[in-house]
């Protein structure tokens, strides 16, 4: 395989990067980013989520090529390969044929249902959901066990597993001293959606695994993900990121820079005081490069708060209706009725050194909501389909029955 | 229904108890007992464990009836009927019908794939392991929330959830201080195999619906349940429970009294210090009970750790061995190489005073193993396969590939 593996060491030096749910949105610029580093990258993605978009009749702001062409092109422009392999994760002998094949010293897995609201449509989402990102990791581990037992695994969690808890938040453990006895435990979960509570299951299973079988595994509980440019999606329009703002699979900030572009107000959910971490996509792919250069011990489980400033929602529509300003814009902000269950007043302050300490260098939400934000959802106002602006899906209305209603037009 | 709900506060009087898993170890016993009561039983069951025994050529020490003989049996004696509804409930249009047919008032859920050693025979188990308890239980919630919002989830969990932390377990959950904040948290969790952490992703999708729709539920975090006769199964030889001594379904106490009676040694894993709650199956029946007595409120996430004395493996084995010695057996014990992961020395302390608060008086197992234990396993000892009393699973060596060599005859 051209990597130099120790088998009672750390990868001294890894090379070769399987990159799950490469075709999306924070594995595409991965993908990328890893590749221009000379790693030799091989994207494994079952493309579901292009399906989701189509089922759901949403759409990408930013005009997005298939990955074949996006592949393609790169090779081009670069004369760098990608492997690619096209399959579901929850497909055993796919998976395995892939391992097999692309013999990875590091698999970075973002192949996951990653919405919230998506995972709280209807009871056979919120199973797909579980089903789809809990099996699929499983299989992931079992691979790494059975065929390529050094192999480092970065994993993609939340910043949502933690819940808002009324202590600060560590990362991924806390040293609990009780009726005199003191030990350092995983740090205590309370995830708020389907989606969230399958990030949850993946941690313990994984943290299992490292100890049961030494597998070593980076858990990045990463924030909420904003923007769309990095260094290599901007060479060439078929290597163009998606950009999600629509009710289900858009981030807060996203979504805001949308509606300020088309003049929407604002739409805060509540109160307004649901404090997040952020990052940017540019510090994404830095985060995974800095995790994978520096991998886990064997039998290491490994957690890293994956994000790089703290703002509340009022705080980004602040942000957003200022940014807007300067560009012209005239940007209101309404309330709207909270579809979430959460609190909108919190106390709110989690811990993100470790990323730092590695070399982590942030961007920070102030120049990017202007040079690689609301600039983007100004220059492509025109594809904004307007009946996806308003969140539709209620945590406390989700039913049985498939939302299978006659299509709208 | 009959039933007396009130649509804002707990049931008042819950009379209508689905008990799904109720052809099982725990769930038989506790169907009859709640029968017994004048509770309206309902039984709920895929009879899945049945097939996993003809699978693995393994068998309850004690004869059992099939469910029909079992219920018809009932009847004959005592005039009562229980309701059955055969099906697997990750099913979710099988479990609507039973829900919307049989109109519960109470849910107790026993129905899942309860073997540690199970869910490491090899990747397709664990994943089934996974799947069946955790869609499983995910229907339930749904069918709770669609047809019988008021109903009470009284759900098997297990004291594994916890791990061997080394500060006290406590009951759900945790009081933390931390850099001068304070919150009450959920209690870490730390299990250690695929069914335990099934178990976990069970307690925290439950507690998730407990919050987002105000379902009220009770985990009951079961210890390691030992013995077989109930007042109700030793009515007559058709009611009789399964007993489970075989090296991926036995638990630790039913296997040492198999072993003594059979002049095997004791087969303690590793160093023996192992030590964890256990409670009598009369126990189980007494909590579940109670727990459906005194319901949780709507909305409330209620956690008891349901088991009565704490031990260490090689308690067992030295209480094992002076009640053979009572009984004229020669009791000889010897240490095999620990087929888990796990600590074999550690410090333990669970909390377990919530059901004692309720009114729960516990049966101790120096009595039980003599008049409910010992002699059960030498009454049915012509019975034992001896093939299956040494463990032959390992959790390090489970590997992708089914387990599926010739069977040996
Ligand atoms: N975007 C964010 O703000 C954010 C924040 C925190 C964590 N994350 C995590 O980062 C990861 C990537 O997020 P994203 O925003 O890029 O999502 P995305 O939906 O854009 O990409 C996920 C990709 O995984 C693929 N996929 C899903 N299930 C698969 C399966 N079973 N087999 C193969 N491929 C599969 C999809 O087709 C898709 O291309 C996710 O795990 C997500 O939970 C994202
Ligand atoms: N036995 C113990 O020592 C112990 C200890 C702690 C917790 N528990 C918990 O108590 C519960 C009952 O344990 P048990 O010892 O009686 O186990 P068991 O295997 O004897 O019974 C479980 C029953 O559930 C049924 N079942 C499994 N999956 C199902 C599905 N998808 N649909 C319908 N039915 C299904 C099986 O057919 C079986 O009859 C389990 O949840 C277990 O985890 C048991």
């Amino acid at each position: 395989s051209g990597s130099s593996t120790n088998s009672n060491g750390p990868i001294s030096k890894p090379r070769r990067v399987m990159v799950i749910g490469g075709d999306g949105f924070c594995g595409w610029a991965t993908s990328l980013h890893l590749s221009n580093k000379n790693y030799e990258v091989a994207v494994v993605d079952s493309l579901v989520r292009r399906l989701f978009d189509h089922q759901l009749g949403i759409d990408s702001l930013t005009p997005i090529s298939s990955i074949q062409n996006r592949i393609r092109r790169w090779k081009a422009l670069t004369g760098k390969t990608m492997q690619l392999y096209i399959g579901d994760i929850c497909d055993f002998e796919f998976l395995s044929e892939a391992f097999k094949s692309f013999e990875p010293d590091v698999v970075v897995h973002f192949g996951e249902q990653r919405s919230a609201p998506y995972s709280m449509i209807d009871r056979s989402r919120a199973v797909f959901t579980q089903h789809n990102n809990v099996i699929g990791t499983l299989n992931v581990l079992f691979a790494i066990k059975e065929f390529s037992e050094e192999c480092h695994l970065v994993k993609l969690g939340t910043m949502g597993e933690y819940g808002t808890p009324n202590i600060d938040i560590e990362e991924g453990y806390l040293t609990i001293t009780h009726n005199g006895r003191t030990d350092t435990l995983p740090y205590p979960k309370q995830a708020s959606s389907f989606y969230h509570l399958s990030k949850v299951h993946d941690s313990h299973n994984i943290a299992f695994t490292c100890k049961a079988w030494g597998i070593r595994a980076t858990d990045l509980n990463q924030g909420v993900v904003y923007g769309v440019r990095t260094d290599e999606t901007t060479l060439h329009e078929e290597l163009c990121n998606r950009f999600d703002y629509d009710g289900v699979f858009g981030t807060a900030l996203n979504r805001f820079c949308v509606q300020a572009a088309v003049g929407h107000p604002l739409t805060v959910y509540g109160k307004g005081g649901q404090t997040r971490g952020y990052l940017d996509i540019r510090d994404t792919v830095q985060c995974v490069e800095l995790a994978i250069a520096n991998p886990a011990k064997p039998g290491e489980f490994r957690v890293f708060n994956q994000f790089t400033e703290q703002f509340s929602v009022n705080d980004l529509a602040g942000l957003v209706t200022k940014a807007g300003k300067k560009l012209g814009l005239e940007v209101q902000t309404i309330s709207v009725p909270n579809p979430r269950v959460e609190a909108e007043e919190h106390y709110y302050n989690a811990k993100h050194r470790k990323l730092i300490e590695l070399g982590l260098k942030p961007h920070v939400l102030s120049d990017s909501l202007l040079d690689s934000l609301l600039n983007v959802a100004i220059q492509f106002k025109d594809r904004v389909d307007h009946s996806q602006i308003m969140p539709n899906i209620s945590w406390k209305k989700i039913g049985v029955k498939p939302r299978t209603a006659p299509v709208q037009l």
